[in-house]
């Protein structure tokens, strides 16, 4: 274990038993063994420490988008979210304990809402690029970044609250429901025809189909 | 003009004059020619001066949700949202200036976001009663609140920073593409046909409608 983890590691075990305000650098660091200098070299702030993977994680999304094909833009979207999912079950009861102290802790939720901004200025940053310019287009980027952080939001939730054990096949079905709906780029609806009818359309599909072919 | 909005009006004044941290209550209650107490009748503390409409204006929005008849939920959503525009758009150089401060005071921008998740929780509580029970329509309830709220912002936006003389119709247009991208209800795919085509589609549009009807 590095001397990061078992600063962090500390500093969960401390906020469980006394809470985070009654929590002082101090007692972190005698915990882990190590000084006031080593915790400040790893961490900037007792907040931060509720947050040790922050940055690698957003430098993973970041990653994953900027390798996107092109053509495949919505799967790269959706593995690059795919990835925060991941992060937070590979933690396990660490980010069952955070889920708990961000709803207790003004301090820690503001900083928790701070980095979901910057995810979804990643993501919206990224979708801009696929749908390219003009103000509809950009409302569709800003709508798509926001439906794919509320979707991820949405399955971790469930799972940090145990009304699911299935996270990874909600998160997949939750996503391929955002690119549906969202369509899969900004031309998708190109050479799309939609009609509605009272009829059944087990009748009329064959005919539909001759016509369009 | 009433003492609470011409405390606000003393405030915005010595905003941007001074800048907001520069400004003292006493600043406020001097220019106003009222007394601290008269103030803190009026307002919490100072950032709430920046906000001094958002419980009213939410209010209105719960209303108006509240009047939606069966049927006409997504007209009741546009209707809602669309009064939190012409709000602002009603304050003009108010709206400007508050935003200039939000961006640039950390506590204003705090309590603008606090401020926007109770709009987006009173959707979410709307568009969950209107999809009903179930896991999908929970995350396609999320989905539509969190796009009321992110077109509106989208549009306000645009109209704050000078982009656009026409935000009304801005808005309409936007609010429909929401409700056009998330269907009109749950069960709005009912009877419609959607199939692709490489065709022109006036060549076979008059055929699909004998079709169809």
């Amino acid at each position: 274990m590095s001397v990061r983890e078992r600063l962090s590691q500390a500093a969960f075990e401390l906020f469980a038993e006394r809470g985070f305000d009654e929590t002082t650098v101090d007692d972190i660091t005698a915990r882990a063994g190590t000084g006031r200098t080593t915790f400040f070299r790893a961490f900037g702030s007792k907040e931060e420490v509720v947050f040790p993977d922050h940055d690698s994680l957003l430098a993973s999304v970041q990653a994953r988008l900027d390798a996107a094909a092109p053509g495949g833009e919505a799967v790269a979207l959706a593995e690059a979210a795919r990835l925060v999912l991941l992060h937070y079950l590979a933690e396990g009861d660490l980010a069952r304990t955070r889920y708990v102290l961000t709803r207790r802790v003004p301090a820690l939720r503001a900083r928790e809402i701070a980095g979901q901004r910057q995810y979804q200025r990643v993501f919206l940053a990224f979708a801009r690029q696929w749908y390219g310019e003009g103000s509809r287009a950009d409302l569709h980027a800003e709508l798509l970044a926001d439906a794919v952080v509320t979707a991820h939001n949405h399955v971790l939730r469930q799972w940090l609250r145990g009304r699911t054990d299935t996270p990874e096949s909600d998160f997949d079905e939750a996503m391929a429901e955002v690119l549906r709906i969202f369509g899969s780029g900004s031309d998708s609806t190109a050479g799309i025809v939609v009609l509605r009818t009272g009829r059944d359309l087990d009748d009329v599909l064959p005919g539909l189909r001759r016509l369009l072919d």
